[in-house]
């Protein structure tokens, strides 16, 4: 088999790339290990940042995301007995989307599936070769068969445990990692949801956050240790926690339960020869900002881009920046996402200076019109680095 | 001896709460450990908020600070290669003042000496007595006698070291710190100046800065080990350093040297029954804002404030609010001091992330016309809690 660009992962940075590739004319083919109905009903964040919904929509995979997806003028913040609303609109002139990741998923799916281009699930074994030259080949298993990929480009986007970052050569490879030392328990329940915008709450117990899936249905998390039991939160432990840290929740039946870890993690350079990696095999951020799918979409805004040029022009210009013009705004989202996590949670039993600063600087960024609009412009979006 | 007001310790803090007291017409004795000549001549900050300039002014020692003092328009960050000016008056339309600590100092001892009220130099064997209830007293050795100082009320504002935080009883006090893995190592230099500005410089090898005194002499930090000995810098050493972190400085002879530790340090509550500190003997921040004197001068308005009340008719309202309305903002201003340690300062050998996660910061903050605006309106001040 041969193709342009060889994509490995069928999440939202491959299907995005496949489908923005093939409207400039470019040929690709996805393999993907999981099955559709895994990765179209795969629990992810849900939150899109103005930029990444114009993305989509520029891209014609707008139209059920505009019908469906809830439009949050705001977020709220609570601690210290208080609550503050963060206008976001009002500051930036932008929204966020809260849209499931997996519906998403659904729409590139099946834009890809019209688009009569191959989307192979189930594959098994996927390995990359001759990345540092012109001609990179993916081998892999599908259907029972040893296959090969011939292609010119090969685009990672198979997460953080894909087999794309561990084929760059070591000794080009730089990583920073930050590992905290809590997580997230979420749950899903049958439940009104007391308000339309996310609550951010920061308690001395810890941080917890109240967000929505539809008018019946509540998102809820709570931190928690980082190598936590579920079993050690019953319904009801997890109910008193939110009721302790959020104020009075509406409560409801538990549909589903279950821990998210929190990382920082980076991987420089984004690119080695024909391998270029996005969206999640290149950086996790802590679930905080709701950063990690919008990071995915601008990596495949400037990487559809690059690979546009040089497939129609031989221009390997953009190609040779694509690693540095993401890591910019990367970084800065990485930050981002680590102040939120930092100024929300509780990080050490005994250190009670953080825990004065922590309030000190809530009490700051929702006193100053500046700083809540620091906030507000980093949580709808930076600009592209384009 | 008795007065209303016995204030133990000349610096900012004890001098200007004694001015405005007088001015209020209620009457203090100020008790300091050191000669005046000492005072007058110890080098400390000399960056002051727009605030603090008002206060003076407003207080009537604004006279030499206005002919002498050099208004400063903004300030410039280095980093990772570039340099960028951050405009405090565009952005905020307030300045920052540099007058030399014991400049306003010799302003202040030259005022009290004026009103003929008592300022008593090389003070011993301080004590305090019954601060719990209305009647404290403070004991002393002057000029060889044991005397006795009976007052109404108790200002401790004799500095980190001094007995009045350390006469609180430990049950009720509650104490914040944080010590910082770095010092600086500070010289004045008569030296051209680089700029008229500060400039504050992110490097790997860690932070510096160059300030002014004067057209002819210079005021240059380099961040060092936090227990170094003066020796291990000859001169040549700290040109170099400096020259890799700021870019090329002006060399001269070097007429002083020292270290300069870091400290976050919170005391809780700054109030015990007739006692009440302010300034270093209740908080110490790291240098990196300039705000020690500033918070000193913001403590004192309070106090002032509260002892007027107080003593013209009896109303301890403002008294037992003093210490939570100082918190308040003390605790903002450590953030922002810590902040500005935080995004500057190198703090560990082996932690890239944290390396390109301050890089990052600074970026964010000289790309983003909100963060520039967070970081000029806590440098030229923020607003009084009053």
């Amino acid at each position: 088999m041969r193709t342009q660009v060889g994509i490995i992962g069928a999440g939202p940075a491959g299907l995005l790339l496949a489908h923005l590739l093939h409207r400039a004319g470019i040929d690709s083919v996805i393999l993907e290990r999981q099955s559709r109905v895994h990765i179209e009903s795969r629990i992810r964040a849900g939150l899109l940042e103005q930029g990444s919904v114009d993305t989509l929509t520029e891209a014609g995979l707008g139209e059920r995301l505009h019908r469906e997806g809830l439009k949050h003028d705001g977020l709220e913040l609570r601690f210290a007995g208080g609550n503050q609303r963060i206008d976001l609109f009002g500051l930036t002139g932008k929204r966020v989307t809260i849209y499931g990741q997996q519906e998403s998923v659904k729409d590139m799916v099946a834009a890809r599936l019209d688009s009569g281009r191959p989307l192979l699930f189930e594959v098994s074994d996927v390995a990359l070769h001759d990345i540092a030259g012109e001609a990179p080949r993916i081998t892999f298993t599908h259907e029972g068969r040893a296959q090969e990929l011939r292609c010119d480009v090969v685009a990672g986007c198979d997460g953080f445990h894909g087999p794309s970052r561990a084929a760059m050569p070591p000794e080009v490879l730089r990583v920073y990692e930050r590992v905290y030392p809590f997580a997230w328990l979420g749950i899903l329940a049958e439940a009104k949801p007391i308000s339309h915008e996310l609550i951010y709450a920061r308690h001395e117990d810890g941080f917890a956050l109240a967000t929505m899936r539809s008018e019946r249905l509540s998102r809820l998390y709570v931190q928690c240790a980082p190598e936590e039991d579920v079993a050690n939160w019953p319904d009801d432990r997890i109910w008193e926690a939110l009721h302790t840290r959020l104020g009075r929740v509406n409560e409801g039946p538990v549909i589903q339960k279950g821990i998210t870890a929190m990382r920082s993690f980076v991987a420089e350079p984004m690119r080695h020869g024909r391998l270029f990696l996005a969206g999640d095999a290149a950086h996790i951020v802590p679930p905080t900002g709701a950063k990690g799918m919008n990071l995915a979409v601008a990596d495949v805004r400037v990487l559809a881009r690059a690979l546009t040029i040089f497939f129609r022009e031989g221009d390997e210009r953009l190609m040779d920046g694509y690693s540095a013009t993401c890591l910019s705004r990367i970084w800065k989202v990485q930050r981002f996402s680590w102040w939120m996590t930092a100024m929300l949670h509780r990080f050490s039993e005994d250190d009670p200076f953080e825990h004065r600063v922590q309030t000190a600087e809530l009490d700051y960024v929702c006193g100053s019109e500046a700083a809540r609009r620091t906030l507000a412009e980093q949580y709808v979006g930076l600009p592209f680095d384009e």
